[in-house]
């Protein structure tokens, strides 16, 4: 297992619009537009909840990390917003604006220049308790991973019947979806 | 849930070396060279399986498919080819064949100008048994979706310990992969 390093967290950071972008722009509705059933989120979706979170999650709960410190619980996270928000934007106009909202914030981000003392300081989420910036850090970058695990098997339960037998030999089919609390 | 539409399926296997390439090229080594441990991939080992199946695979399946029907079975898939082929290439490089590959194959793909009674065209799978051409070109595409749900979840993995208390809400960390058998 891995120590946190900043630079890497950055690497992985400033990639996943571009990624998302070369992945999901122009591509037919079937693999955007559709869900896995009621209430869940189509990769349309999850872009929206992305956005959301560059303007109202990390950056911002960094900055009461650095200010409060573990005084002042962090705000919690809206992980419905997308569905208002997000309303009559197309799929390539999230992710421009996804890729407009990161770069800004990972501009900033390295304007603060960071250093390992920094990154332990520590702060309190209103359900976790006490964590410090190094996680709130990290965890960007694994919650960016953990939507492409969810965009990729949203997309792969559009062909769950298509594939016919071969649904047995594909993980990504039998992947529950794992959701996580609020 | 879909019926399997081809152009949908070009579309989706057209932009996936693309995807990756701009998921995966020049990112620090911890997120693609790192795997989940004993006998489990890298996204490096990932890029090495799927250019195998470009080469030896689905249009190879498909031929038979077209030329035997029924009558031959498929080649079993060898899983784990790419550890032997792909030694001493950089990831960079396997990018590469991974794009050139699959750009040739889909020229050929496009050029069959496949109609509807071509793709209820049936085969016999090893293991599987009967199954048809528009149920193997639908799982090449799902196939690979499977391998970017696994890629994703990989790196995840690399910062199971960074996010701290954060894992218990982050989907993809508690993934346990849902291997498929060989």
């Amino acid at each position: 297992m891995t120590e946190h390093n900043l630079q890497d967290t950055i690497a992985l950071l400033a990639r996943t619009p571009a990624a998302l972008n070369t992945l999901l722009r122009d591509l037919p509705d079937v693999w955007v537009l559709r869900n896995e059933g009621e209430n869940t989120w189509s990769a349309f979706d999850v872009v929206g909840h992305l956005i959301h979170g560059e303007r109202t999650d990390w950056m911002v709960r960094a900055k009461v990390m650095l200010q409060f410190g573990e005084d002042k619980s962090f705000e919690r996270f809206d992980r419905f917003a997308q569905m208002r928000e997000s309303q009559g934007k197309s799929l390539g106009q999230r992710l421009d604006e996804f890729g407009r909202l990161r770069a800004e914030n990972l501009d900033e981000l390295r304007g603060w220049n960071l250093q390992p003392a920094d990154l332990a300081r520590r702060g309190r989420h209103p359900v976790l308790g006490v964590v410090t910036l190094s996680q709130l850090l990290a965890t960007w970058a694994a919650h960016d991973l953990t939507h492409l695990h969810q965009i990729s098997r949203v997309m792969a339960h559009q062909y769950r019947e298509a594939v016919g037998p071969w649904t047995a030999f594909l993980g990504v089919m039998q992947c529950a979806g794992h959701s996580a609390p609020p």
